[in-house]
């Protein structure tokens, strides 16, 4: 007798357990009718006796909830979509999410070293003002109305030819407009992906793709990233041990190493995706600051298994959200209705605006001063930081962007919290390393780097940082 | 022997039925590595070697992959998310993205009674022209940088000030900036909802609602809807039914039926939102078409569990895409790293814009024509309407749509295909209707049916209708 009551314990344990499982799979969601009583007894081969025993201490531990007549939920409402709690718990200094808010909220008087984008004196401000103006008298201008599904022809018409330019061959109609760069990898994500998924990334890699990621409830896996690409025997084992749907990256100008993809590394990559069924989306929206063409995924691969996305965001306006997608041909239609159902369509206004800038010839001459000034910034850069010890992972071709070690393993996180209180916005390295392997890393933005004071606050930083806590 | 033989085929078969259920549940997804052999033993409480049966079984079926030395995975990759195939299959014309892209993509010659926007021409394009020269002029216009993560500060402001008029308090801190009001709900629904969840809809309601939560991946169940709000007898038994997570609906000028809610009905059914833990969306893009005000969700609960959503699509520009939300002042934090994390912010640009168009005067003076008009323009289709014998479900107060029935149980879907092949696009009842009853109805936007050929064409298309087919 007592064996068979210790059994029926064991097997209602059993029935318990399987229940929480689904519930913290997500297979169950809170509010969910839990299998009926004769289904779960089935299910797992249990009387059913013994399935109402495990759902009443379900009920009596708060897990579940009995409705007369109607069957057994699971309790409660989950709160509100938290992205701290789909992922692992980081301290706010490193969390991707607070360089973001720290760039953006700090006011104007702060310094943003750390920051991923130009200061607005860099950017085309009278160009854009041109542009407006231009755009108020033309009588033809998309003011007012929709968008076509797919955005504006005669700039998607544009952007074929410009990603030719990269080598990537990609007809008008392959071309989908979105409000951002962000937006469009949203986009290609929702479309791509499942939960549970799971994608590779560079580790480190642009911080925010661990944010998107998470809004995804996909899992994440890094892969090292070298001076000429990632690490391809990671790579491999990566694919072998985690079956990734998906691996997102930058080629051109990495974020945030500033390295360039090897042409030898992007082919054996692609005939490792191929083997692998993986599919990549390939970020590409530092390719305008480029001095000389870098292989791109993109290009090699022929938009079969690459999806690559741009954006106008850093070389020419983020106040005017203007990005892209090109896809293979076969899922435009339905990327389209998905963005269709998402947005109601991208911004017309500010696609005509983008597009006035592209072709009035104002932005080439833009981006050539803009590489010029940038090439000068980082070597300026380089020396001040060498003189503090701060030496480059690897250096630039170009870019924004050095990836640079802090002398003595001194800790990054603790040398931004120090400077922040100098109103110094710093980026601590594992911001961007999912594996928080470059604590000792910073990222500098070259263009923010121009003043002595961010020199002194960061000496002052790590000079406080290097005596015990 | 043979009964013993039976049972572990008879177990096996329970374990490859639960394999499956959770594949089609979506809790393992294409490419997951399923639980191991001995996980699995333990979990349903058979042995292992029926498990390993069960598993090579599922192997030769090709619904598993057995990876040497790592385990088994479920199979192939899934396709992109295509939204049809997530739920129901439609027929493409009562598709509820068929009506967004004949809306969108039907060349400038067709005629739109079955859209849902007004024309160009009905939209205050001068002043557009006015706001943008003065963008342009204005030496700290924020023309290249991005925007603080909840949006421009003196919009959101004004923004507190405008709910006021219509009853809902808001601080400017519980509002957030979108790329309008469709990205306002995407964003809400990601906030609030996981996959599986029920959401109640209106039936009929704006039909994007199903495209959207479809990308959700929940389950939609519809509430009949009454010229005075939803059927709260039906309502609760939803409550009860589905115990849904979200009801989203719009209370003013309801899509697509014109209808108004009832105070007493606003009442009622925030009590039963309290009673069973459900949270409410009020989609209120249409609110600045009111000629008096109608009561809200959002003003009766004080926003604890209403969020309200609004845009300038509808009344200003659809080019320059701004919306907005307001919520609860405590998930807004949460709110806004997750619009930073898939977005990077909405459009600065577009924000201003609207901003300085609310303020100039301008919009103020453009609503009061509009209203006068569209009033106007309502008395016309509806006698137009009439002397075909199409009779309106209700006689809305204000805005651009009546919902009225076809005579004779005609099939709006057939008239509608009919009336294309006549370029003018008609909106066919049931890409309202989740539960497909509104076969005979058809919804008309007042504003695009000033044309003879809208009435000639659907006279001739009913006749056609009329016959055998």
């Amino acid at each position: 007798m007592e064996d068979i009551s210790q059994d029926t314990a064991t097997r209602a344990g059993l029935v318990m357990e399987t229940v929480r499982t689904r519930i913290a799979a997500r297979a169950l969601a809170a509010g969910a009718r839990v299998p009926s009583i004769r289904t779960m007894s089935e299910q797992l081969g249990v009387s059913k006796s013994t399935v109402v025993e495990a759902y009443e201490r379900l009920v009596a531990q708060g897990t579940l909830v009995a409705r007369r007549g109607s069957g057994f939920y699971v309790a409660g409402h989950a709160p509100p979509l938290a992205l701290g709690a789909l992922g692992p718990r980081l301290d706010r200094e490193i969390d991707p999410l607070w360089l973001t808010r720290q760039s953006l909220e700090s006011d104007s008087g702060a310094l943003r070293p750390g920051c991923g984008w130009l200061p607005e004196s860099w950017l085309p401000q009278d160009a854009v003002r041109r542009a407006l103006r231009a755009l108020a008298r033309d009588p033809g201008a998309p003011l007012t109305d929709y968008a076509s599904p797919s955005g504006l022809p005669a700039l998607r018409q544009h952007l074929s030819w410009r990603l030719a330019q990269r080598g990537v061959e990609a007809e008008p109609r392959q071309i989908v407009l979105t409000d951002g760069g962000t937006q469009a990898l949203d986009l290609v994500c929702r479309f791509l992906l499942e939960p549970g998924d799971t994608v590779l990334i560079d580790d480190p890699c642009y911080f925010n793709f661990q944010a998107l990621l998470r809004a995804h409830r996909v899992r994440v896996a890094g892969v090292p990233y070298t001076p000429a690409g990632p690490d391809l025997a990671a790579f491999e084992r990566a694919l072998i041990e985690h079956r990734p749907r998906l691996y997102v990256t930058n080629s051109a100008i990495h974020n945030p190493t500033g390295a360039t993809l090897a042409p030898t590394v992007a082919h054996r990559l692609l005939k490792l995706a191929e083997a692998h069924d993986l599919l990549i989306v390939e970020d590409d929206i530092f390719a305008d600051f480029e001095t000389g063409p870098a292989p791109r995924l993109a290009a090699f691969d022929g938009l079969a298994r690459v999806v690559t996305i741009g954006s106008f965001s850093k070389t020419m306006s983020a106040a005017a959200r203007c990005g892209f997608i090109a896809a293979r041909a076969d899922w435009i239609e339905s990327l389209v209705d998905l963005k269709l159902a998402v947005s109601f369509g991208n911004g017309e206004l500010t696609a005509d605006l983008v597009y006035r800038l592209l072709v009035d010839g104002t932005y080439r001459h833009h981006l050539d001063a803009l590489r010029a000034r940038l090439a000068d910034a980082m070597s300026e850069t380089l020396q001040r930081l060498g003189a503090l010890g701060i030496e480059p992972w690897t250096r630039p071709q170009a870019g924004l962007f050095v990836w640079a070690r802090l002398p003595g393993g001194l800790d990054a996180a603790r040398v931004a919290r120090e400077a922040l209180e100098a109103d110094v916005v710093l980026a601590p390295g594992n911001v961007f390393s999912v594996s928080h392997s470059a604590g000792d890393f910073l990222r500098f933005n070259v263009s923010q780097c121009n003043r002595p004071k961010v020199y002194e606050t960061l000496q002052r930083a790590m000079e406080r940082c290097a005596q015990p806590a």
